[in-house]
């Protein structure tokens, strides 16, 4: 449905979208644990991206994007299918700039999350649960409103949101080491590598994967972009296959995966609760499992991680 | 046990607080809500306190008060009694000067907090639970080791630390309208008290407290220190009777005080939890709670309220 080539933005298109998201997105904290650092034997530095608006980073590159409609596009509205922080976001977006958001939503998702996104003025279309339910109900709903489709990741514009968060973060904690994120559909985990190789090119950024949806590793290891096929990860953020931008970043600039069990980021969620007095989400702890795990050697290094989002429904927690 | 005059603290010893602390507290953050402004009708900023170390503003206080005992005191160590949020702020607070705690806790107390001032290091002295028998067991502790004793609230060097929570946050959000606390024995209200009057005159201070822990509200209406007997509320940080410190400053200065309900504490705690993504002790959503009443009319305020915690038990949770 898009009108543009899907390719990776450029370093100067995540600066435009810092100065285009900077009055509404909120510019998040990072915290730091004295805890956390005993733990690890390394400097930590939390983006504590589950503070921004609507619970996630995803505002990041839904606001980005609709910004950059014309007023003629932005005035149908924006449209995409998601039980997520996606969704969230773009309805928020969508409130910030005075347009309507058509949310394509299966009938399975939690009621809490459309709570929310009806909570944000937007509109929610219910589906079946498949893949080609939502997409047929999405087309649909495309051609009844004129409605602009926003990707949650295979889009520039979305990418160079999602970046912001690690421009912002190597200001706010300089000379970091290492830059670990979770790696989903890859939209996060671009901005962010394209972002710190061009500003901090000896900064190394790594991605945190659960093995119950290991797409993304298996992708780079064979060479080609894999399927999600049935993941199962309490992760439930990065249930997605990894997208075209993110197959093409991660490859051309050598990113490695580390791979994290779900004991891992049940572990890890529950230190960052207990420790930090922050609420992450499964996805959100997927960087510290991966920091803490023995595959990677962090002593004494300045390590920067991103918390992804902080929605998790309080009435199913893993612990 | 103490050598001095029980008063309440200067504006220019809660400033020389603020420098002492400086580098071992944390500065911690004010957040704001979208939806909890919207929900309120004011403009409301958060001070994290929650974030501090320890997971509270004790940190404050103890560290403040730590920080100026002679190197021959300090060397005896620090000791109280508490099963609480200042148990933890002392251990911390005394590791920071590499220090001996003695910490007297009831056997009672949940296995979590005893490991969480275990790991900062510091002895715990099991008792029963009474009063009397806290009270003698930290009688013997102090004549056995020739610790200090610390009170969590009656000292006007804790009280000063409690105090910097507001100068910070007058300086992240300026020209509010009101401040909030919580009320327990009444140190953070008392240092926030004097922070705000002396620093903006004009700034309203209340108190928030649980009804069913309300002997702060009666004691003033009677005009009369009245002693909490058989408190009962999910406030758990709250139980204490209001101290003399407190009892002085809240008279002197004409304070409010404003009751909620269990309902509305676990109500604000919720939202909290869900909107903000964090964790907040019940004691740190008596203030939002009290704002978010009827009692209160903040409508285009600007309202600065204290998260002054968030240690809770995970496996308890009120929701």
């Amino acid at each position: 449905m898009a009108a543009y080539m899907i390719q990776a933005p450029t370093i100067n298109e995540i600066r435009d979208a810092r100065v285009r998201i900077r009055d509404i997105a909120h510019i998040t904290p990072v915290l730091t644990s004295d805890t956390l650092d005993r733990l690890s034997g390394a400097s930590l530095f939390f983006k504590c991206e589950n503070l921004q608006k609507g619970g996630a980073f995803k505002f990041r590159g839904a606001t980005n994007t609709v910004a950059q409609l014309s007023d003629e596009d932005a005035a149908r509205g924006v449209a995409t299918h998601s039980s997520g922080n996606h969704a969230q976001a773009l309805a928020i977006a969508a409130r910030e700039r005075g347009i309507p958001a058509f949310i394509v939503m299966p009938k399975s998702a939690p009621a809490v999350k459309r709570a929310a996104v009806l909570g944000y003025g937007a509109e929610v279309i219910p589906c079946e649960s498949t893949q080609v339910a939502r997409e047929a109900m999405l087309n649909k709903v495309v051609a009844r409103t004129g409605a602009t489709f926003i990707h949650p990741y295979d889009d520039p514009r979305v990418v160079a949101g999602q970046g912001t968060a690690a421009l912002e973060l190597m200001d706010q904690a300089p000379e970091l080491d290492l830059i670990i994120t979770p790696i989903g559909g890859g939209g996060l985990i671009s901005g962010t590598t394209i972002a710190v190789h061009a500003t901090q090119p000896n900064t190394e950024v790594v991605a945190g994967e659960p093995f119950g949806a290991d797409e993304a590793y298996r992708s780079l290891k064979s060479g080609q972009r894999l399927p999600s096929i049935e993941p199962k990860t309490i992760a439930d953020g990065l249930l997605t296959g990894i997208g075209a931008i993110g197959f093409h970043v991660l490859t051309s600039h050598g990113i490695r995966i580390v791979r994290v069990t779900d004991e891992q980021i049940v572990d890890a969620m529950r230190l960052v609760w207990e420790r930090m007095k922050l609420i992450i989400e499964p996805s959100a702890a997927v960087p510290l499992a991966a920091a803490l795990g023995a595959e990677m050697e962090i002593q004494g290094k300045r390590v920067g991680i991103i918390f992804s989002g902080g929605n998790v429904d309080l009435g199913r927690l893993p612990f």
